[in-house]
């Protein structure tokens, strides 16, 4: 049912290969290359012509190719210009902007952002809402977690882009975030939620500085409202709105 | 302006209740059934199939049920296999993947994702860009904030993922990522930025290793260029872009 | 090709200006006013209802205002009663809720999400996947990188929203939090992962606790499995899948 050939845009001059299928309201621009035996999804855009498309007539798109045997999910958006190789597979809402570089077997989360001049090499899965910024280079067999963000701007805003580099088997862990110009060397392990601020040898593990655990009740915030409890302030669209919590536990026989 | 049936696509094989309304471009697969009085807005997906959709010819798709009275906003896609119940409501472009169970009078914000196999009680709330891995359990009554992450694989990438709960009433604020396999009690607070690595009993208060506050004028960034002040050294798109900053503010007369 | 007039949707009661481009897939509502010269790509949504709309028969959109020279780009969605200024730019899949108040020359990423009822002023950029609470307030001049989060409730769920305010070319970093309420003075620099919980005066800088290097070959995680090496346990999809790293690395003379 996702293939009904429904509100499709297919340039005459893409190179669809051969088994390939392609979903509904899905567009693909002039240069693009589709692999054998391929999956593009419905709402999908495949060769989103770069800035200059809109304000120049003699705009060319550049080539975009996509291996076969892939499969890219609804609603992304893959620029002109990227090149990804074979086995690729892709969730949905994903951005994958100009002139990146993707090798074989690679995967790329929902809702994530890969900003152009990215290389990938073969074997490395990044996950959902994932940001990597311009020039930043991951080797393969690599896996990054959901919200990692890799920069590339050491003071921004600057001119000064310094690409980030992550080597090969390296797992980057969920909020972690990789400074601009870092390079990450091979086997290492960004933790959760790690700031990494200086290069790193192989084997290097990184983990961020420790949260505090407390009692609740104990803490007042802002010096005014207390964080806790909040049911006793709060009651709209919750069961107890217009009568309070605590009536509410009372009727309902809810335990506190 | 939103319901005009324009490239709208209806499965025969789903069920439709009294009163529903359904957005232009929106599809709904086979084995959809939604609730009497509910909105879907354009450009919704609901009964998204799964993987094996695209390579088995024998390929059903599993039920997918939104309650009564919900409204799911534009650009959004729920999966096949998930089941919500009554008086739901989703932001724009949230994505809730297959085999997730959602209580009545939850709600899930904009770009959030629920990456599947997810438990969720009654009452809780899960604002936008939030993400969740798959056999996470939420309990009721719970507020999640933007950006937090609820993770399930103890070292990525590995086959023995272990899914983290959330107590009833409890707080998780903006940025806070929960490790793989944590149990978190009733009614704790987790605050912004924590990374809580371990289970919490009832009450339990996270919070970060402070920052720490300078003076901007005294500190150099990556050996070279200073984070301040930008404005000497870019100008690109600005107003004092070819003329120099200090030129711009004598001249426009702008407070410095 | 991304202008064919395809599946698109402008109510006659909106106020198209001269040079304007509208892509496939459109929907432009009622009320809203598109300034001269601007590009408004495929697939997005301009003048998005409010959440009234969907019940009130009398529903009357407000004005939605985009000005001279603007570019937005594919499925993003700006809401009714938000105005934007000129020379605007905007990325894909980007979300601006009602009552956001621009000024010229600013951009807001891809994936952003404005959550309404935010003032900015003029020069200002901000990046991808940000996240911005009501009512906050943002200079001119400033720079917020990527998933940035600017908080506005102190203690949530309340009904005691507290919008923040940040100066004149302040940069805020990739990951940093901004707490409900607090006042962010001129040319501060807000580092990469800080968390505000204060008010700043002008030229503050703030950078979290640091992170903590070791060496990943001595760390255990929760107490079974080993962080690293993770490629003796974990198989799916790599070419050492059924016949191991150890004799994979082996067969193909791979460097360890």
């Amino acid at each position: 049912m996702k293939f009904n050939n429904r509100n499709v845009c297919i340039s005459p001059r893409s190179k669809i290969g051969s088994n390939v299928r392609i979903g509904d309201n899905t567009v693909v621009y002039d240069n693009v290359e589709i692999g054998d035996n391929s999956i593009i999804c419905n709402d999908v855009v495949l060769g989103e012509p770069l800035g200059t498309y809109y304000r120049d007539p003699d705009y060319t798109n550049p080539l975009c190719s996509i291996g076969a045997n892939s499969v890219i999910r609804s609603h992304s958006i893959i620029y002109a210009g990227s090149r990804i190789g074979a086995a690729f597979s892709c969730g949905h809402q994903a951005l994958i902007r100009e002139k990146c570089t993707i090798g074989e077997h690679c995967s790329v989360g929902s809702l994530t952002d890969l900003e152009g001049e990215i290389t990938i090499g073969n074997y490395s899965r990044i996950h959902s809402n994932v940001h990597i910024s311009q020039r930043t280079v991951i080797g393969s067999y690599i896996w990054i977690s959901p919200f990692v963000v890799v920069t590339h701007d050491p003071y921004p805003p600057s001119y000064d882009w310094k690409g980030s580099s992550i080597g090969d088997y390296t797992q980057v862990c969920v909020n972690a975030v990789i400074l601009p110009g870092v390079q990450i060397g091979k086997k290492c392990v960004i933790g959760a939620g790690a700031v990494v601020n200086k290069s790193l040898k192989d084997f290097s593990l990184v983990i961020p500085a420790p949260s505090r655990i407390m009692d609740v009740r104990k803490y007042v915030v802002m010096g005014k409202g207390r964080v806790y409890p909040w049911m006793n302030r709060f009651d709209r669209g919750m069961p107890w709105e217009g009568i309070g919590y605590d009536t509410w536990i009372r009727q309902s026989g809810g335990a506190e």
